[in-house]
């Protein structure tokens, strides 16, 4: 019995993570960071990547799909919703379809750690089109007393799958947009010293936007953030993360199309090898 | 009979163009200035773009189903290829799905001008990262005689889609893009003196490219070439394009889903109002 209880205090949980594409995998290697001690499943929706694009059922049906891949096939006990579009448009749809599986988005631990960092109360917020236009980050500032003022910034996603991370042209089109958010800013009476990555390709940039912003703007990073927040989880949860390194940790991942970007890409995205990425058919 | 016959002979044939996404409306619009005395039916399979990271069944079964859509629901006569990755991964599949429809693709018209135009018989192709691992435009133009190298540019469609068609940025990275590409050809001692533009979305950038090309140098635009490519078959078809001027054309776009980009970016690639986008379900 005591051999047994110690054996069930040792097995590490397995988290389930989701990304429409391999972006999330920023936020899988800040988890891995935080910890080591995991099982860890990832699913891209390759097969029907950028869910930006798509209509709000759409996004709640495809993402519950990839939800219920992790819990069902891979024993996913708690969910990473590694994705801002499906973390703005669809964590209830996700959370209902996998009833009594913990959920956690990555748009309230952005929030969180911008309402912790802020003493302005005011922030910028950069991600996509489509997380933009949901106004999540948005929303989420509001519920924490924060002003925010929210910019689509749509060339840095190819910039960095284009791997033009340190380049010139990267650091020139961060300055355009920095420059669009602060005059944005000063039009509306706004002082932010805080600045929100709202996408999982921005913690590849992170450097170049710390490099970019104003003395006293803190960079926030929202890949750790919800890392960070997935740790408290876990140490107000029965589920231990029993000590261990990072030798221990056990990553698989999966994708329902082409592998072959992931792959060349993934391992840069989450700084270790991705290894062999399985393919799985999800349905339409 | 006489009325009959004459009325017959001044019905515009219906004329389908497929693209995944919206680029395509730039070959719609060279179309339309070839032969405005038409009917046009354009489809945008906006809810599955871009086929680019899709493996080749699946861009044939899409693109098949579009196609299918544009013979049985809107009367398509005759059906344009819009989109280069179906045009290099699918174009087979999409004639099987549509028995006695005549198909054109973008890859051959565009190979075909190459050859019209290159004295040297060296040619730069610039497309996507999918067109370029198909080797669609290298195949067909070695059928051709012709050298060819062929460069993934994939930050020229978000740019073009950022509306910085005329920005210092766009410029800078059409010069990177362009000085790579001449430093292979030089490796490979090639003297290309033609560069075809082989994405929908490039002839947006038909000038800057201009601009940025050595002397000497032709620059294809792949949607002019497959518009003179439709006038040619229609000169030889039955099915007439009878006078007319382009008050007399018949535009009618559909989306499989999220219209709202479609709708703010589309005039402006169509060089008129797309008008209202009717969204149309295709199934998984």
């Amino acid at each position: 019995m005591i051999r047994n209880d110690a054996a069930r205090e040792t097995i590490a949980p397995t988290i389930g993570v989701f990304d429409s594409g391999f972006g999330g995998l920023t936020v899988l290697r800040s988890l891995i960071q935080h910890m080591p001690r995991a099982r860890y499943a990832f699913i891209g929706d390759t097969a029907r990547l950028p869910y930006g694009s798509k209509s709000r059922r759409t996004i709640a049906r495809y993402a519950a799909q990839s939800a219920q891949f992790l819990v069902r096939e891979q024993g996913a006990e708690f969910l990473v919703i590694a994705c801002n579009t499906a973390s703005a448009l669809a964590l209830d749809a996700i959370k209902e379809a996998v009833p009594g599986v913990p959920v956690l988005g990555v748009i309230e631990p952005g929030a969180d750690a911008a309402r912790a960092a802020s003493r302005s109360g005011d922030v910028l917020v950069i991600a996509t089109d489509a997380t933009v236009q949901s106004h999540a980050y948005l929303t989420a500032c509001r519920e924490r007393g924060l002003r925010a003022i929210e910019k689509a910034c749509p060339l840095l996603v190819p910039l960095v799958e284009e791997g033009w991370i340190d380049h010139p042209v990267t650091a020139d089109v961060i300055d355009i947009y920095l420059n669009e958010l602060r005059a944005e800013a000063a039009a509306n009476d706004l002082r932010p010293d805080t600045l929100v990555l709202g996408c999982t390709h921005y913690p590849m940039l992170r450097s170049a936007f710390e490099n970019a912003v104003r003395p006293g703007v803190t960079v926030i990073d929202s890949a750790e953030s919800t890392a960070r927040a997935a740790v408290k989880f876990f140490d107000k949860s029965p589920m231990r993360l029993v000590g261990g390194g990072p030798d221990e940790t056990e990553v698989h991942c999966f994708a329902t199309d082409s592998v072959e970007k992931f792959e060349r890409l993934g391992s840069r995205f989450l700084g270790r090898p991705v290894g062999n990425v399985t393919l799985v058919d999800l349905g339409g």
